[in-house]
């Protein structure tokens, strides 16, 4: 114990997530180029020595906020999925759960406001890239999976099924957000999905209900 | 004609247009936060009073700017399903049109990034939502038109996949935009649409080929 040396202040784990915190709900509300570093400094009380001992300017604190939220949500996505047996069932479990996400994680709209915003910066594109290839590649696995298990069609691509799906819930959580402050996201979600399922779907594959166990 | 007074320079509706493309080239490079009203002024070379005479503020600038990309899209994308007889061709067509503004307009990019950004603006939020309502419209009559051709199930909800239509689509584009540029656009847009059609449409339905005229 007399080796440990005493944790310097600010300079922990818990002040590098509630820095990420604030500056979340920040960017949500202002963007990017709305949002001013000073602000968020204020914001979490620390010094500016504090601050910058976690994050050397604006760009990797938003690089980190994006990516920390979206790892964030990948595993609570993921995780929704192992509540449900089949993986058509999982893929549309995950559907609901980042509807929860978006319906109340109040830095939901900071990882829309960042993925535009810094995906317009040609510097900063590419490291935005494997967040949208990461859903991509989930979704495919689950697609393959469900062809396996007969209740996707043998023939579909499942790659392009499942940028379809990604790319048109971002479509579709952007126009919701506009139109009704995500009050009716989850229907126009499932509306997507009423629409691209039985295109997909084996034909008449009536699952038996599971055994009582 | 001796009554027609001299036109005031840097009145007449030219100069509109041409501040109009300015901006529109500026909002699409570096978005309406990032925009500055002085190098869109130093850009058109008027003075500052015959810009202002047009437009008071670059808030005014920036909705001008959306709504005259959206009437002028709006317009030729209508145009385009007039190229064909039936009303589903009519939809397609509209689609591989809008794919065509996409991968043609420099300004394309204007009309994503101030839909988002003025989006987020609870003032603004308001001025942007019946130009998306003013798609699903278009949309929706089409496959209303579409459904008494015989071509969609009657059980469809025409507004219900027009809304999906046009959410997935922008969701595509904003994703093709990131990822390639806008090259994969019209795949993407393709994918969607053949993992709905077949669901929307009367199964063998199959129209006789148009006679020769």
């Amino acid at each position: 114990m007399a080796t440990a040396a005493a944790p310097v202040r600010g300079r922990g784990e818990g002040t590098r997530r509630c820095i990420l915190d604030e500056a979340a709900l920040a960017f949500a509300r202002t963007g990017y180029a709305g949002t001013s570093l000073n602000d968020v400094i204020a914001a979490t009380g620390l010094t500016k020595g504090a601050f910058y001992f976690h994050f050397p300017s604006k760009e990797a604190l938003a690089l980190e906020v994006f990516s920390s939220k979206q790892q964030e949500w990948a595993a609570k996505a993921v995780e929704a999925a192992g509540r449900k047996e089949s993986a058509l069932d999982k893929l549309i479990e995950m559907m609901h759960a980042t509807c929860d996400l978006h319906e109340t994680d109040p830095a939901a709209r900071a990882v829309a406001r960042l993925c535009w915003e810094l995906g317009e910066d040609p510097e900063l594109a590419p490291q935005m890239k494997p967040f949208l290839t990461n859903w991509f590649d989930i979704l495919e696995d689950l697609l393959r999976a469900a062809q396996k298990e007969g209740d996707v069609r043998k023939d579909v691509d499942a790659r392009a099924v499942a940028e379809v799906c990604v790319a048109s819930f971002i479509g579709i959580s952007d126009v919701s957000h506009l139109l009704s402050g995500n009050m009716d996201l989850r229907q126009r979600a499932e509306q997507l999905m009423d629409l691209i399922l039985p295109t997909i779907r084996v034909q008449n594959n009536r699952r038996a209900p599971a055994p009582m166990t």
